[in-house]
């Protein structure tokens, strides 16, 4: 005896990896295949159509099968609504709840596909706008029906929550039919071994083309922007609009500011790396001041801080978003120190941003990039390959990483935009 | 016309590096030494004894000098009282405050040395237990004088904080007369060429030296351990009581406690590395459940949790802290999502520890490390050279760094201590 | 105008990630496809078969798509013969020759299709047993035909050179029906996070298979093993035949042999690490009592060298081969000096290997690397990820890469082997 | 019964470091100290000597005391002359032959002190001009005593070779009065977060400033430098005269080539990154190129070169050593095959050099730095901070490490330098 169903795949499935990885997941996990259909995209731009019948010996080998094609973009060939069960308390999920990939996402109620607003991995997906009736589920005259993703801290008691895949379509996205500049498709590769100015030339472009087209670039900066000389360069980028808005840690904005105020950054020289030894006092110094101001705006406006990346965000009206953590001095008054209400902000940052820019800042960046839809071009830079792996294995379609010294890298962009 | 200041420098100063750096501070800051007296301890067990002029073209130069030199152990000849100004606010401190070293310090009030509590770097020192009378400031008849460290964030107007240099004494440790183990004096030295079984061996015997002297064994662990296959030699550790405390962080419990509850750890099965392709499910599905049991006590309670570190941590009553951070999912119950409260937290651990094994997590680690005194011996092993050199390099007197797989670590140093 | 030509792609094409890579070719280069047939396997053991035209603008764009299509397994849908071309001169190659991969390859030679012997990538083809005749290139009657690889250095003047992609054949790897152990297909993945004691058992599997399936094992060694305590493991592997043969450096020879007669590696002891202070004189003194002796064969005869794993190459009479390079002191009489020279003995031992252990090497790795066919199996072990990816990158379709501290990976490893 | 000597120390011990290594040295090793004479330099250009009494329990702890404290700096207190062994053979020293330090070193004989020639770590010294008359060894009048450094492979039968510590005195580099630019003095300590652009402008003036005073610029390059795009940036430095000779690799030298000839560096097109997909074998053929045309210097005659870092050594007439590895492809003719060759070719261009600059290549970097006096001004760039700490351990005194990306280093130095 055995068990099967029957999916289908379609679109540029060949090149964009999607067949490939279908088969795959299906040896891999111990199934096989029987291709019942298979019509080939004969040129460039015709898309091709797969409907394979997946085979198991029993149903806990077959579900995970279906769950991983599923979640790779294949879809039941006979869609049903999907399951919606409500949670059982705050922050709880129900048994077998979906939990979402981070490419658009479609799910079936009451026969409509609806769009999943703010699709995030690793969520829950929340459906509104109907109703439960004597067990059944029923779309209510007029109700708009909506679903969106939410995270375990989100979820509220009696939210009817997608469990099971039935119901669900996944839209991984697909090989670019033309090149798009330095990004490349899925996993970019980082290769320390590619001309490196060559490459901030195409970021650059890369980003003066999404401000061309009215989008937002996000930049998420660690202190090392600061103290390996880049803040100037920065400061520039967010002063002439290339930068819309900055993700950063306590950290980041107290080195900025220490160097407008001090000169220095953790009591280093910046210009001259000289020490001058009252060291990492100006940092706690900085902190102090801006507190006894009252945040980072109302010191720079009695002119306690007059340049810098945090300077030029305020003067400009950029957004930032400042989160704690367990490292910090201080804090500003600023930072968000509680790590669910800063995940908020910066999830409200992400879903924001058309570019973002990653500048040696794996925590941050990790946080950010959490947040992210696939769809959403990243570019990461870090003096680590480590870190640029694990940031472009979060998976955004559209990625490139550069192993490179932010310290060269950001005052080269600020000269390739600026001139 | 010239300023000029004397200072003493006593102890083991030549072997421990202090009369080399009180040398060079005066060089590099542009002063000049004239060095009244030295005697130098003509055994090894004997002190040294150096009285030296420092001369500056003014006070600009000077003030520097002394500052580092006093960081750096030296004394002012002639010790007068330590100024005392009130916090001007909460949160902030007076101007020209002195900011810690992590060395045993003591201050100067009413004419006695008084040991600075709770030592720790970049901290103010409040002072208790002295009035302001018109301007003076007075001990009055019967009161206890005590000084500690307070972050700036436990700063309270109206505190009285030590500002400037003077009445400050700091005793940076000395090089020990007897070589103790695997630990190096000041920078251990990293080296990934050092043979690793016998340094894991002499690690293994610090600690067990550590806790038959009834030390205790603080263990900051990241969620690598739990990936690379570290988990059930930790939790042996926690068991038998070799470690005593468990400072982690959201993702370390929650992997911890899905290899408990489905034998997975991020949906990879820890054993064969088969991908169960449920993957971050579990993740997701862990948190879930251990918020519905009420936290990670009552999941251990209620049965959900069988094994692993945190089962260990709770079924042998050992004291435990999840720090919050913006990459966690979830997070669980028992995460401090604030970042000012969480490092409260840890700074209590931190100052219960005799020795701090700090494996893969640079980030807890770090925390942790700036909480230390510089007397607090500590291990740090990581895969990654840069982590290691930038912990070792926090400063404790006695540190052992080591490059090496925790995956191969732990359960090679849960051999040598337990067999 | 147009220009197109037609080719075939046969086998598990789709899982293996040929169609993907063959649309991405055609894409990228900036040419059109026309599937004039495609047939799906339709389950697992069936095999895919397309036939595609390729068209493009001129000439300069198709060639390149029909040559990187070609390496990758497409054929030419009518074949022709392979154009032969004699090397101008020694050491040169005819214009437009054929460079090779690694994978297994046919020419067409007289309407037949040829293996080519040791293949190995960036080489060229020569084919002998055939003559030239007025122009024309004719098989003798009786004359065998043979096609082997031949380095550029190995060119001779004269040599029948293969040139164009015409009348070859290139089978690249396919993804194996069934799972093999931890050796993924392609890119194996390297992850610091799997669990290391569970893939060291695997690796020891994998081992001990080839073992007893009558295999070789190859183990390239630098001299990282010896410093870091894996001396006596590798040693033991040499003696108990799990290890076939050693590809390292000078360096590592002596550091072993120095360990072997001062108890030392570059002047510390292994067991204590503590510095007996002679340091770095007990290396040259190693080379310089070795030389001395005649060799280490001599050297072990005459009592000199005692124990090791150049000590158990001798006594159980494994091949080895040390290579030398520009850092090396003495050097040993044993190292083969020259590049070349010795670039030739490691070719010689990488053909004959089924498993390469790749251990902290990242110069001779690569050496040896560039000498297997992608049908070896390798596993590369560095502390470093940036090695270990550089060595996967390489190329073998079964490889596993492991970053782990090789101290602690060695002695786990002969446990596993060895018990 | 213990036994003792007396050494001494002079000159700025303390700052540099020297007593307090000298005190270490005797208490790690097992033995007790007696300072018999201290005298402080009381100010900053004043010296300081020490005599002190070593006391050990036996002659095999005093012994590698005396010898650790001797290379130091420290020397006995009765100087003798030098003990002088015939070398037992070609290659191989006799027993205790004393293994020279890479700082500026004498050696005592017939009671004058002689300068050590072209000193370089880990080598025999020889000494000529002396004869061996009936077992003593005389000086014949008129005859010049000279002592120079010999590697092991440079030693022949009967050389008169220094063996034990006697007559021999070291001279550590001593911290300089003044501060030179970015050299810092011993481990100039790396940091990736040191301003880079400052950096590299302080690197720029110690360039200029070495060859203002006539001093040159050695470069040791790998072919990261290439494939980073830093080719055309190191050529002009090469024209301009910054750069005056060139240690690299056949590979470099192949990369920098196939750029002239093909506008890609193995295979991938520098300006653009499009991959023209002819890959490896523009590099084979560079190779077969330069081999047909007879050598480099004849290709850039025949107009086959006409850019590029060799086309400048070539047209500008300055001296380039291209040492070959087991990794190289071809080699060119250029290439020296022989390692031993290729270093005495390395130690002729080290020993001229003035200040070495090592751009992303350990392999060679170490191979240079072997060689070097610790006189030498050293900087050494790379991405990877492990690869530029072990190159700053090699032990210039004046040393600059950065961790940066030479893609972006190199043109942004020329810029400095030439405008």
């Amino acid at each position: 005896m055995t068990v099967s169903d029957v999916v289908e795949l379609e679109g540029h499935i060949i090149d964009s990896g999607l067949m490939e990885r279908a088969f795959t997941v299906v040896m891999d996990l111990g199934g096989e295949f029987d291709i019942e259909e298979f019509r080939v995209g004969t040129s460039k731009d015709k898309e091709s159509y797969c409907r394979m019948r997946v085979i198991a010996d029993d149903e806990e080998t077959l579900h995970p099968i279906l769950h991983e094609l599923h979640q790779s973009g294949a879809t039941l060939a006979a869609p049903t609504d999907a399951t919606l069960t409500p949670a059982p308390d705050d922050n709880v999920v129900p048994d077998g709840f979906y939990s979402t990939t981070n490419h658009p996402t479609d799910v079936r109620v009451d026969g409509d596909w609806v769009g999943v607003d703010d699709i995030e991995m690793d969520c829950a997906i929340v459906v509104e706008g109907v109703e439960r009736d004597d067990g059944r589920l029923v779309v209510p005259k007029g109700s708009e029906v909506a679903a969106e993703t939410k995270v375990l801290n989100g979820i509220e008691a009696g939210d009817l929550v997608v469990t099971g895949d039935a119901g669900i379509r996944v839209k991984p996205p697909e090989r670019p039919r033309d090149a798009s500049g330095p990004f490349g498709f899925m996993r970019g590769g980082v290769s320390a071994e590619r001309p490196s100015a060559s490459l901030i030339r195409d970021i650059a472009e890369a980003i003066a083309e999404t401000k061309a087209q009215g989008g937002k670039v996000l930049c998420v900066a660690g202190p090392a922007v600061i103290h390996s000389g880049g803040g100037p360069g920065l400061a520039r980028l967010v002063r002439e609009g290339y930068v819309d808005a900055i993700s950063a840690g306590n950290g980041f904005a107290v080195h900025d500011m220490e160097r407008s105020m001090y000169g220095t950054s953790l009591g280093m020289d910046v210009e001259t790396m000289e020490h001058p030894r009252k060291g990492h006092k100006h940092h706690i110094y900085t902190i102090s001041e801006v507190i006894r101001a009252g945040g980072i705006e109302a010191a720079v406006e009695e002119g306690l801080i007059t340049e810098g990346v945090m300077y030029e965000c305020v003067d400009n009206d950029r957004d930032f978003v400042l989160a704690g953590s367990i490292r910090d001095d201080g804090p500003l008054p600023d930072t968000i120190t509680d790590a669910v209400e800063a995940q908020n902000a910066i999830r409200e940052q992400a879903r924001d941003a058309d570019l973002v820019l990653m500048l040696s800042s794996l925590l941050h960046s990790v946080a950010v990039g959490n947040c992210l839809p696939s769809t959403t071009r990243t570019v990461c830079v870090d003096i680590n390959p480590a870190t640029v792996t694990q940031l472009l294995d979060r998976g955004s379609a559209q990625a490139v990483g550069m192993v490179t010294d932010v310290g060269t890298f950001v005052p080269m962009l600020a000269e390739e935009l600026l001139g």
